[in-house]
C-alpha cells in the first residue's frame, strides 16, 4: 500500500495534499490536509496517489464523477475517527466515510474532495451476547463475516441484503439497506438498537440504549441510521439477532401472466402469508435467466418464496399455494436444501445474467423505487409501458412482498439517444413511483444520484431535513454533496 | 362545556388570557393569548376556568404539581393546529398537546401555562387501506376504538398497550409506547409508517411514506415518535397493522423462586419460544392479587405467557414448558378463550389491586425501568432487596419478556419519612438500571419526571438532543419543560 508521510513534517504533509488529481470539473478544491500528520493515530493517515485514487468513488461511480479526495485516513479505532473529525472541522476540510464502497448511489464519492475516511480496518466483532440476542460490532465488518461469527451461537442477521457478502455493517447503517428478507424482517435499522457515533466536531455520542426497548429522549439512533454519514459518522453498532429458523423451505412460481403474479404477491402479503422472502421476476428477466445459465425455464413472469418457521412450515406452504392457485400459478415447486437452492439460481444471478445479456450492451439506470404493495401491479405495469414507449429492453425484479421493484435498461451506453431515452425512462419511472405513494428508493439510499427528487418526495420536510443537518454539522463537513439537494 | 369568547374582541380575550389561577409557583407567567380569539377555527378555543382547569394536568399529576394553562384549544383539523401553532410562535408562547391526559410523567401538564392544545375532537379513523395493512387515523383516535374498526378487516394494531382502552394514538407515539405485546410485536414506533405534524412556526410536514420501506433521507418519523411533542405536533399517523392470529393460547406458570422465574423468562427468551406476551410478577403481587380478588393462588413468582400462531401453537407451548420445567416450573397451565382470561386475571388486575391494598396506604413512585434480558433477574432481586432496605413494601411486575419492569412503593403518602424513603428506593433502582446497561424508562417517556436521570443515561448524547431541539422549535414553544432537562 502507498503510504503518505506518516508522522512527517506538517510542510511535508500540506504539500502532499494540494496535489489531488481530481477528475471531475465541479469546482472541488484541493483541501491542506497536511495537518492528519501530526495526529496520533491508530491507524495512518496516506497521502499517495495510489490509495487517493482507490477512493475516488465506489465500485458503481462513473468515471467521470470520480473525485480523488486529498488524503486517506485508515481509522483504526473510535480515537482516530474523533481526532480526524475534531481537526478537520476546525479547518473546514470534508470528511467522506469510505468501507466497502459498494453503494449504488456514490455515497462515498468525496465530491468536494477533503479526506476520504476509510473504516475497513474497524472491521472487528466485538462482543457476542447470545442471552440478550445481540451483538456489538464495528463499522468495517463485511456483513458475512457478521452471519458466519453468530451463527457459532446458533444466531443470525435476519435483514442481511444480498450484497452482504462484500457490503459492510456501517454501510448497511447508512443508508438503512435492506433486502429479499425484510418482508419478514424488516431493514437493517429495525436491527440496529444502538449506535456509538463521532459528531462533526470529533465529539463522541452513544445512542439508544441495550435494553429491548426505550423511551428515553429523542430517536438519535434512527436518525442516524440512513443519514448515509452526513450527521455522524458510526463506530461501533449494536444489532439485535435472532435464532436461525429450524425448517426452511422455498420455491419458485410460474405464472400465466406479469398481473397475475404481482396479483398473487399483493394478495399473500395481505392475506399474512408468513414469507421470508417473495420475489417477483419478470419475463424479460427470465428470458435473460436461461440464456445465462442455458436453463429452459419458461418465459413468463416468477415468484420466488422462502419460508421460515420453526413449526408448521408446510401448513404456511399450503395457505401460500392457495393464494397463488386463485391466481392461476402454472406451476409452484417448493423443496428445501440443495433442491430449493436450484430453484432458486434464476433469481440468484439476475445481475450476472443482466451484465451478460449482449456484447455491446450494457445495463444503466437502475431504479430502486417502493410503492405500497396495493400498487404494486401498476407499478410494475408502468415499467414494461416506460420500456415499451421509449424502445429499451427493460427486465424487472424486485423484492416484491414490499413493493420494491428493481429495474434497469440494457442499452449501448456510447449511444447519445438511447443513454438520452433511458434517463427519461428512469425519472419518468421514478415520478411514476411517487404517484402512486412510493418513494424514490427503497433500501439504496439517496447519495448524489437522487438529490434531486428529495424535494418532490418530501416537500417541506426537506427543510427539517436541512435544519437538522445545519444543527449537527454547522460546517457542513460531514459527506457533503449527499442526500440534501442543492435549492 | 365552559366556552370562552369565540369570536369575540380580541381585547377580551387578552383578559380573559390573563386571569390563570396557576397553582404551582414555578413562575410560570400568564400569557396574552386573546389572538387565539381572532384566529378561524374549525374547533374552538376556549378561555374559561373550567376547561383550563381540566387541562392543568393529566390524570397522574401530583395537584401540586398543576399548572392551569391560559386558554384552551379544541383542535379539529391540521388547519387548526397550525394556524395556532403559527401564532403562538410569533408570540412566543407555549402549546402543549393533551389528549386523554392518561401520561404516567406529566407530558400534558402546561408547566409554562400558555395553551394546551386538546386534540381529542381528532378522533377519526381516515382511511383503512386492507390490501396495505395500514390504517390512517387522527392523534385523538382511542387505541381500542382504532382496533375495533380494524377488526372489521380482520386486522389487529398488535403493540397496542393495556392503557389503550382509553389512551390515544397520539399520546402512543409521542411516548413511543409499548406494553405485553412488545415481546413479539415491538412498540407503537415499529408500527407508525408515516405521520403528519405541524412544526412550531406552524409549517405542515409529512414524514416517511406510504411505502412499506424507505431509505429515503432523514427518518424524521422515528425523530418525531417518542419526542413527546417537543418537536412538532403530530396531526396524523399511518399505523401498520397485521392480521388477527388464528390460535391464541395462554396461561400461568408458578415458579419456587423468583430467581427461576426471572431466570425461565430469559431463557424462554434466549431461546426463541414465539410468546405473544410474557409478563412477571413476583409474590408480593400475588398476595395483593389474592387479598383484591379473593382468590387462593400459591402467593409465588408468577410468570403469565400468551401466544399467536397460524399454525403449530401447541408445539410453540410444548417448547415453552420444556424451557420452564428447567427452571422447576411448579405449574403452568395453559389454556383459551374465557379459561385463559380467567387464567391472567392477577395479572390484568394488578394495578386495580394496588390501588386497594390498604385503606390507608396509596402505591406511588412507580418505575419503568428496563434492562437487557440478561441482567434482568440481578434488576429484579435489586428491587426486593431495595424493598427491604428502606423497609418498603414494594411489588414487582412487568413485561418480561422485554427486561421492562414495573414496580412501586405502597406507603402513607402522609408520612414524610415514608415518602422520603419511596424516593430514596425510587432513585436508587433507575440508577441501579443504568449500572445494568439499562434504560430509566421502557414505555412511559421522560416528560417532567425523569429529566433528572437523562444526562445520566445518555451523557454527550443529550446535547446533540438539544441542538436539534433548538434548531426545529428555536423560540422553545413545543410542550416546554419535557425530556431536555434544565442544566
Amino acid at each position: 500500500m502507498d503510504q503518505g508521510p506518516r508522522g512527517g513534517s506538517a510542510d511535508a504533509g500540506d504539500d502532499a495534499g494540494t496535489g489531488g488529481d481530481r477528475r471531475a470539473d465541479d469546482g472541488a478544491g484541493g483541501h491542506a490536509v497536511g495537518f492528519l500528520a501530526d495526529l496520533s493515530l491508530d491507524g495512518e493517515a496516506s497521502f499517495g496517489a495510489s490509495d487517493r485514487d482507490l477512493h475516488a468513488g465506489g465500485y458503481e461511480t462513473p468515471e467521470e464523477e470520480e473525485v480523488t479526495p486529498d488524503a486517506v485516513v485508515f481509522a483504526a479505532s473510535t480515537a482516530d475517527v474523533s481526532a480526524v473529525l475534531a481537526a478537520a472541522n476546525d479547518r473546514g476540510v470534508p470528511v467522506t466515510p469510505y468501507a466497502a464502497g459498494t453503494s449504488l448511489e456514490s455515497h462515498v464519492t468525496p465530491v468536494e474532495a477533503g479526506i476520504s475516511l476509510d473504516l475497513t480496518r474497524m472491521d472487528a466483532v466485538l462482543d457476542v451476547r447470545p442471552d440478550d440476542l445481540t451483538v456489538d460490532v464495528e463499522p468495517g465488518v463485511v456483513g458475512a463475516d457478521l452471519d458466519e461469527r453468530v451463527a457459532r451461537h446458533g444466531l443470525t442477521f435476519p435483514p442481511l441484503p444480498s450484497s452482504g457478502e462484500i457490503s459492510t455493517v456501517g454501510g448497511m447503517v447508512a443508508t438503512d439497506a435492506s433486502g429479499m428478507g425484510t418482508v419478514k424482517y424488516g431493514e437493517v435499522g429495525d436491527w440496529v438498537r444502538s449506535l456509538e457515533a463521532v459528531r462533526a466536531d470529533g465529539t463522541v455520542i452513544e445512542t439508544g440504549t441495550r435494553a429491548a426497548k426505550t423511551s428515553s429522549g429523542y430517536n438519535l439512533t434512527d436518525l442516524l441510521v440512513g443519514s448515509e454519514g452526513t450527521l455522524a459518522v458510526v463506530t461501533r453498532v449494536t444489532l439485535e439477532l435472532a435464532g436461525i429458523p429450524e425448517q426452511v423451505r422455498g420455491g419458485r412460481a410460474v405464472f400465466p401472466t406479469l398481473d397475475d403474479a404481482t396479483a398473487a404477491v399483493r394478495d399473500a402479503v395481505a392475506s399474512g402469508v408468513d414469507v421470508a422472502k417473495i420475489e417477483l421476476m419478470d419475463a424479460d428477466a427470465a428470458r435473460m435467466a436461461n440464456a445465462y445459465s442455458g436453463t429452459a425455464m419458461p418465459e413468463r413472469p416468477m415468484v420466488f418464496v422462502e419460508f421460515h418457521a420453526n413449526h408448521g412450515v408446510d401448513e404456511e406452504v399450503g395457505f401460500c399455494r392457495a393464494v397463488f392457485d386463485a391466481h392461476d400459478v402454472e406451476s409452484f415447486e417448493v423443496s428445501d436444501g440443495d433442491e430449493m437452492d436450484e430453484l432458486w439460481t434464476a433469481r440468484r444471478d439476475i445481475t450476472y445474467a443482466a451484465e451478460e445479456w449482449h456484447p455491446d450492451l450494457d445495463m444503466g439506470h437502475s431504479g430502486d423505487v417502493t410503492v405500497p404493495i396495493s400498487n404494486y401491479p401498476e407499478m410494475i405495469r408502468a415499467v414494461k409501458e416506460t420500456a415499451e414507449a421509449y424502445d429499451l429492453f427493460m427486465p424487472a425484479f424486485g423484492h416484491a412482498g414490499d413493493g420494491n421493484l428493481h429495474y434497469f435498461a440494457v442499452y449501448d451506453h456510447d449511444d447519445p439517444d438511447a443513454v438520452d431515452r433511458a434517463e427519461r425512462a428512469y425519472v419518468d419511472l421514478v415520478e411514476r413511483a411517487l404517484e402512486l405513494d412510493g418513494t424514490v428508493t427503497g433500501e439504496h439510499g439517496i447519495g448524489t444520484g437522487k438529490r434531486q427528487f428529495l424535494r418532490a418526495e418530501h416537500g417541506a420536510a426537506v427543510d427539517t431535513m436541512r435544519a437538522i443537518k445545519d444543527a449537527l454539522d454547522p460546517r457542513g463537513i460531514l459527506n457533503p454533496g449527499k442526500i440534501l439537494p442543492e435549492e
